[in-house]
């Protein structure tokens, strides 16, 4: 298998910062790409052993490139999620001032979470859109644009000076992002792990999604992520991309997905990977009757009861 | 093991009628016991092979004293169920009239199965109650009352002759008994099978209830007795003695026990065994997603994604 | 109407003890019936302003005799509960030692409240079954039996002596009383209140009693009973007698009632009263969003949406 | 009030010739502005009385600009919904042959639609986003990119000419259009109506979520659009916009919204108004038991308890 990891370009963006966090991506070759649909492309062909790319932020939601990639096509496994909190740096020329800047730029993404700030601070500058924030910053060091936002890391690249760093509309301002690859054996459960799933419902009736999200309930496993997204069946018709606390060697995970695969019309299994948000040791405790310990006692119950033997 | 049965006696009752429609009883030597208690002491003790009593009847419900030995004591096991149509004859003494009989006697569970007739037939007529219908049909022998309520097949046992046949206020009056043996491995599912269990609750809140009988309803198991029985610990402290369709052989009985032993404080199976209310053929279909091999078909999905082949 | 009560007789026995803890009692005539059925006639029928039976007991649980007549015939209501704590005393002609007694009496729901007593004091004695508690003690002091098991307080009027008083075999061994009148405007609700119904399932299905509970449940209201009775349409029949914590007149109650009988074959009203085992001031806290007021604010905030002003 | 609508422009998108579906359309004077966000601040400063955006497509989803501005600020209210049919034609100018096609634009939205047309008849054009639809096909009527995907209604404005009309990758490709307005009373009842509205969970916990959709479940009404977004506290933190069956002056939808109101955080009422994807007649039956009169009755009762009369 390749040695690299195929990410959402270009570099020097939020997305190659975050990969740098893991250790395994010190001993691959990171390649850029233009976009989530070429990265996962490049896994499904072979080219990468893996990818890495943004599926969920605190402004946006779910990402839904990465969601629509995930749901159709060969199926795909996550193995990593990374959480980076993301304020932005305002970059400019080396001798720009404040009072100099009449345009800015980013990718559209980082509007929302500059609105305020360049509402306060610079309310008559013209905003320009990039193709991303590193562009952005290119366009700026070309002259062509005053000022970037971007991270601040991109400064140096592009020859530019933060004249401003940590701006972010909203508190905890943060993007997940997932490294994806061919489905293998899920990385072994850590005690803080998200499994994540999508879900297709075989009819529409009052209470059927209730019901599905019963599966999870009733073995009480909390969901961190339900995001609808199109079926292309036509307005109304939806799937449930799902992200549920759990690994799906626990048996509170296995059996609510057993369930599931039973009522559900179609149940993709996108992997089990350990949270990025919270170490083992801070997991909310379980509520009763759903440990392991619990699941397989009861069930060897049930198979000595099967016997007679009770 | 003595091949012999303990039954609810005295001989010449319903409940020997049903025990002798079991081929079972051909081979057994049937003896009478005073009391439920009594004749499940004998199993218990080893004294006896199996009991045989009654648990349900279309009027009273539940009965209480099967129910509460089964809910306490040596775990004890019910293996098949017999329904018997219940309908009294009035035993006289050869040349009674109606017009003669001033005093009447049975069972006191025979009452309120005859109210209503006795109201229309023998208004003035005073009610004695006696130990067994068997007992009362004895005494009206003896001289000591006019008329008993009882099986039209105890009238030749006491000499006596039926006056009229076919009573019962309650339309489909049946009572339902059960063999009850000490544990082993239940008989094969038949495709028309009832499991009997008791629940004991942890602890008592909003939904308690009704999470437990969720564990049924999401398997789409249907309930056909939910009786409480006081558990000792004080008023409004019950268990729940349940009877559910299918076997606990069938993957969804299996898991939905599963699921209540994880929840409740305690689960006593209480057996697995052939319905006498319907054939396999005329069972109702089962809800989609419920069958063996949608359960078998789900879990090999989820053991092929813990594994990463799917 | 007449100024007189109806209680399940004779005089002297555990449920006139209870009657008359109730202050009202005190200007009423207490008129003793032989049986609850004819108690609560009395009541239908005006002879009687209200009838005091007993409906639920810590051994016995529901105690089927007074749910059927409540299920069945003219509407009747629960207007009070009585709780009282039941123990034995074993009443004896004066002189009689514990070595001297052969045979003992009482009436046959006594039997399961002192059975331990029995085999460990009196092993050998000889159980007789009386009409009541109050009939055996007379027995006693006419010669015919040995002993009889009573309330202490019957000693005095038949001329017996306690040998030995505090028996019960069952800690917390309680029995509850009703006063049951026509139907009318509940009692004011009083912070600590119980209501009363009877629940028939439209038709039998996989979840349907789960359903009924859950419009408690979506409510945060806790069940106290839940005693099944037989419809009389033959066996597995059952409708459902449910006491529910709160009061008919708290928002919680009457919208899971109005739930219930939208979805129910039929519901019957068994009246909403102060409980007997608990003061006002010691309820459980409510479960948030349950309280009157969270209620009268969400419907005005419907109000004011049906009416674009919010 | 103005007699004006503000639409999503520029002029000659889909978005007009929806919004010219509307009979009241006719008789405003229609204002295009460059965003949703300032189509509906133009409704909020009262510069417009409605606005017309985009609110779901059959390909992207939920469009979360819109939900976005709906879920946060001044209230506003969806009054009316349009359901439009999206096929793209291919416009050219006069002369163009397939064949010369090096450059093809629209706005980013459009690409999904027409990404397999592309690969099988332009594998080699590239593809240039435009600001809207209607602006690509004035970049293409400058001579700035050889061809543009829009409306076929856009030719005539643009002196352009359909190379090949009817293109869409998705079968029953539509998009969802809302007339949205400040708050004031909801458009009568049709009998195909659909109830929008925005719902914060309380707090995080297993079963949050299904809580919440069982109080439309258990009243029988069936979801259309279950979106996400968002709330702005950090990754994971979500409210659920939610389009349900029913008009807010159906009971079962009062009650089902007096339910949220109460265990919700937060619930905001977007309004009811008539269903554009079925005819009243065309309405699936109501479940037993959810009907008007049905909740009618069962308040009726209920109010005749608490009064003692029934």
């Amino acid at each position: 298998m390749p040695a690299s990891y195929a990410y959402l370009g270009p570099e020097g963006t939020f997305t190659e910062v975050a990969l740098r966090t893991l250790p395994e991506a010190a001993t691959r070759e990171l390649i850029p790409y233009v976009s989530v649909q070429s990265a996962l492309d490049a896994v499904r062909t072979g080219e990468a052993e893996a990818a890495f790319v943004p599926i969920e932020n605190s402004v946006e939601g779910g990402i839904t490139a990465t969601l629509d990639e995930l749901v159709a096509g060969e199926p795909l496994m996550i193995y990593r999620e990374v959480l980076l909190s993301i304020t932005f740096a305002l970059l400019v020329r080396p001798g720009t001032a404040l009072s100099d800047i009449k345009t800015v730029t980013a990718h559209p993404a980082a509007q929302p979470q500059v609105r305020n700030w360049l509402r306060a601070n610079l309310p008559d500058a013209t905003w320009e859109s990039a193709a991303s924030n590193a562009d952005g910053a290119r366009l700026v060091q070309e002259g062509r644009y005053d000022a970037a936002f971007a991270g601040e890391f991109a400064a140096a690249r592009y020859g530019l000076e933060p004249l401003e760093i940590g701006i972010h509309d909203a508190e905890n301002a943060q993007t997940r992002f997932v490294l994806v690859g061919r489905p293998a054996r899920p990385a072994a459960p850590t005690g803080a792990d998200k499994t994540s799933v999508v879900l297709w419902q075989r009819d529409d009736h009052p209470g059927g999604l209730r019901d599905l999200l019963g599966e999870f309930a009733t073995r009480g496993i909390n969901l961190m992520l339900l995001q609808s997204r199109p079926t292309g069946a036509g307005i109304g018709n939806y799937c449930f991309c799902i992200d549920a606390e759990g690994h799906i060697s626990d048996r509170r995970v296995a059996e609510a997905l057993t369930g599931l695969k039973r009522i559900c019309l179609q149940v993709r299994f996108l992997g089990s990977y350990p949270r990025a948000d919270v170490k083992p040791g801070d997991v909310e405790p379980l509520l009763p009757g759903t440990s392991d310990d619990e699941f397989a006692a009861a069930a060897d119950w049930v198979a000595r009861c099967q016997d007679g033997r009770f």
